[in-house]
């Protein structure tokens, strides 16, 4: 969170700009413009661009879409657990509530305390902190941490105290460089394919895609007639020598058709000009965490999230066709077809993670060799690489037995290659509630387990997280039938039951296996004790979030063993 | 399934029309025209209404959109587990694989056997249980069991030894007729939403859905503001005396609101005109199961499955835009942006059925009233009425505690009104696993549960059943990843494990707990022999195979006790 330091906040009350004070309800701070009603602010965020601050009174379910766009909150009524309150813990947005000595005119759109007087789109500036609101301006700074020595030995004590480590997710060298200074002790989750969204890489990304199915049904017909000959069985019957002749013919029809098709082309082509990207991306980070753990999750969401939305497209075709214009429409109606084709009902939990490396292996192939490639460069300098494979998405254990093994043997192949060796692992996220009830199978496979605890959250509960933050999940904690978000703050009696599940079971069959967390609980004190209990080794945060975890880490040991 | 009588194969056999045999890779019988290709067949099923035999050497993965739209499929190689004999169990396509006297001339379109000859196009029956093909069409019958005595006998027998019942899904008092004449001991699933889709009933319940948010919306305003003054406390802190008088005020506005809206006036009229039509729907099922338990479930869907399509709007209304057309334009873009606003990234675990039971209550209101009405009325006129009302989709407990006691309160007063009493239960699906996982809590509320084993399965595996089915499902079971498409078969280790934790501390907490099952798997006998070992009272499946479901509970017994 941004802050305003001591000095800054010192001036403010000296020069008298003290405005209000109230409960600190969500902390950071924030500077913005004063707006007195959900649409206002919402609509000064969005098409002005304004930062704002939105004041009500106190605030109603049906306001939340200006509490999202403002930068802080301020009321006059409630309390620690009003509306206003959970809403913008849960969002992290700054807030102030109860800041009773205010009167708010709603009809002159005035605020009046303390003698001053603040007009609509005045400036404010928050600090959810202390709960203090002040007139103007202030100054905002993120704190360096490594000038702060004091915290500094007292997270260096709390790792000492601590069971649990804590990693950081970062999917670039910044960002893992930045966590690092923060005291992470290894990365728990690159996002590779976030690197694919760059826009020098999109246009092969989709080049992939849009030929991989093709592609990817001509290599199948070539495997499969290929199974039938070498093992002269045709789905599990022996053939009859009368059609060997027949499926031989079909055979180098086959092979002859894959090697023509443009497809085919376009598709290796795309893998071809990713693979080295990749690699780059991964050198870096290899670089960055010299000596620590490095996870990398292999490609994870559907296909459909690298092309271009199926509405707009639908559009724009549409427009074309009423119009009569020719120019570039097939091109276009090509894409909406493949687009339409890619269409799921719930693509959530659809072809995704683990299930894209079986129906379209060389997506995940060519991702490790560029893994194995960057970590034996990096090796081959000096560089001590800890790297560990993340298998996303699995939900029974013989989908790992199709995958990993093969992937293995790309890494090791890369290995000698490149003439170095050095230790990895493979493992897989445990993020659906099938792979945590039968962790023990799961084990058997894979070297790590990391609980993928928003997916796992997702399934558990059947919550689809963008659709039920916005239709109901509000209102259950508003009117407490959660208790919290459980986004936020992991729900120990449904998802801590997986996990406990997993750890134990995983463990049985593995004593060694490592287990850690990468969902954005790992950032949140109550979910990081949690994970302290279920014994795993590590959480993953997001690298701000790191020296809080560090301490939490600590107060879960001193607190329960 | 429908099959051939003994007469009409014995007939066909004299006159010599045995074309082939193989094996009996899929029961029941089918009469269409062959096609030799999956896309020649698919276009004639589709584009011509015609009844389609599908006839391969073999079946490959690309080939599954013709077989699912043929009535029958027919190979000259493979066996029991080839691609075709999976994929045609899987869907219940009749299916014979393996026919290896047959020679398919896939150039000039014609296959021979026996010294017969069928051109593409020509009609052939298939027995699937038999695994013989038939040139010509044989008459198709279906079995009336009744007729059957020593079947009778022998299911009758079944039922004195399974521990199991048998019940059935019925959405109709004439399903119910044939699931009782069938030998179910009750109804475990009537899916109420189904009759909102009647033409008579559609613009009515489109009306509800189109009022619902803003009427709702206004609702809570009303109710919110009653709750400030009636406890002094805004959320959660005492009301200071001085903004009492504005809240007065704006409570008196917000109740005139509600009265003047024209939103909240549509919302309560559309609700009011379904309570007859649904009340005589319940009515006809009471009739029908004099005498014994009817399970109802409340709405399930999410809303926008009763508007039209979104991609189809969007289309006409950019026709409608680019050409310049403004007649009936603006109820077009209005209707757009309801169905907009209702999308949902993933539906399937998006806002649906007790969650829609907490925004918008009024609509489960009216299903329980217009239920006892039914039910009352039903039990004046002499007939001894069990209804159940089932809540589907709980996750966590306090949705019930929010959402049940109030339904009751509803029952307890038609029973009231109508001067009649008959005992009744309130219960849950259990398919979120985080129910299941916490299924000691749902039990104090709950008091009966019932597997919602699709949805179950769905959120276990983390699949998206129809994407799922159609991007990989088969391939995982052709490959061996999956020994069986778990929504035919129950996933024991995972799926299973769940029910067994449910059933388990569920009955701790309630010992006489009803426990049942009414996903498809309730009609499957390996799923079915699980439920025995689980401890249900029964299991619930479409009439058709409430027949083979007792044979099967009484094997369950006989084998494992």
């Amino acid at each position: 969170h941004p802050q305003f330091d001591a000095a800054t906040v010192e001036a403010a009350r000296q020069s008298k700009k003290l405005f209000a004070t109230g409960v600190n309800a969500s902390p950071g701070a924030a500077v913005g413009q004063v707006y007195f009603d959900a649409d206002t602010a919402e609509k000064m965020a969005q098409e002005k661009g304004q930062d704002v601050i939105m004041v009500r009174p106190f605030t109603k379910p049906d306001d939340v879409h200006g509490m999202l766009a403002a930068k802080g909150i301020l009321t006059s009524e409630g309390g620690a657990t009003s509306h206003a309150a959970v809403v913008a813990r849960q969002f992290g947005v700054p807030c102030i509530v109860g800041a009773s000595m205010m009167a708010i005119d709603m009809d002159k759109r005035v605020m009046k305390s303390d003698g001053k007087t603040v007009k609509e789109g005045d400036w404010i500036s928050l600090d959810g902190g202390s709960g203090e609101a002040y007139i103007g301006k202030l100054d905002l700074s993120t704190p360096d941490l490594e000038e702060q020595t004091e915290l500094m030995t007292l997270l260096d004590w709390s790792d000492e105290i601590a069971r649990l480590q804590v990693w950081a997710n970062a999917d670039y060298p910044a960002d893992a460089r930045r966590a690092r200074s923060f005291g992470a002790k290894g990365i728990g989750l690159c996002r590779t394919e976030h690197m694919f969204f760059e826009q020098v890489r999109l246009p092969f990304v989709q080049k992939m895609i849009l030929n991989a199915e093709e592609a990817q049904k001509l290599i199948n017909n070539v495997e499969r007639l290929e199974g039938f000959l070498k093992t002269g069985k045709i789905d599990g019957q022996k053939m009859r020598e009368s059609i060997r002749e027949e499926i031989e013919a079909e055979f180098a029809e086959a092979k002859e058709t894959l090697e023509k098709s443009k497809a085919a082309k376009e598709y290796y082509d795309a893998l071809e000009h990713l693979l080295p990207s990749q690699r780059s991306d991964f050198y870096g980070l290899f670089e960055a965490m010299d000596g620590l753990p490095v996870i990398i999750r292999l490609i994870d969401p559907p296909l459909h999230e690298f092309l271009p939305s199926q509405e707009e497209l639908l559009v724009e075709v549409t427009e074309m066709r009423t119009k009569g214009e020719t120019e570039g429409l097939e091109e276009k109606e090509t894409l909406l077809a493949a687009v339409e084709k890619l269409h799921e009902s719930n693509p959530m939990m659809g072809l995704r993670g683990i299930r894209l490396g079986i129906v379209y292996p060389d997506i995940m192939r060519m991702q490790v060799r560029a893994i194995f490639e960057a970590a034996s460069d990096a090796a081959n300098k000096g560089i001590v690489v800890k790297p560990e494979i993340m298998i996303p998405l699995t939900g029974h254990v013989n989908e790992l037995k199709k995958v990993q093994p093969e992937l293995e043997s790309i890494a090791k192949k890369v290995m000698e290659e490149k003439g170095v060796e050095f230790s990895y692992k493979f493992g897989t996220m445990i993020e659906i509630p099938r792979a945590a009830l039968t962790a023990g199978e799961v084990a058997e496979v894979a070297e790590f387990f990391s609980f993928g605890t928003n997916d796992l959250t997702q399934m558990t509960f059947g919550y689809s997280r963008d659709d039920a933050e916005r239709n109901f999940l509000i209102n259950y904690v508003d009117e407490g039938i959660l208790p919290e978000n459980p986004f936020q703050v992991l729900d120990r009696k449904g998802v801590g039951r997986l996990m406990d599940i997993a750890v134990r079971e995983g463990r049985k069959v593995r004593p060694d296996l490592e287990v850690g967390i990468c969902g954005e609980h790992g950032g949140d004190p109550s979910s990081i004790e949690f994970c302290h209990l279920v014994g795993n080794n590590y959480v993953s945060c997001s690298p701000y979030r790191v020296p809080v975890a560090r301490l939490a880490a600590a107060q879960a040991k001193v607190n329960n063993d």
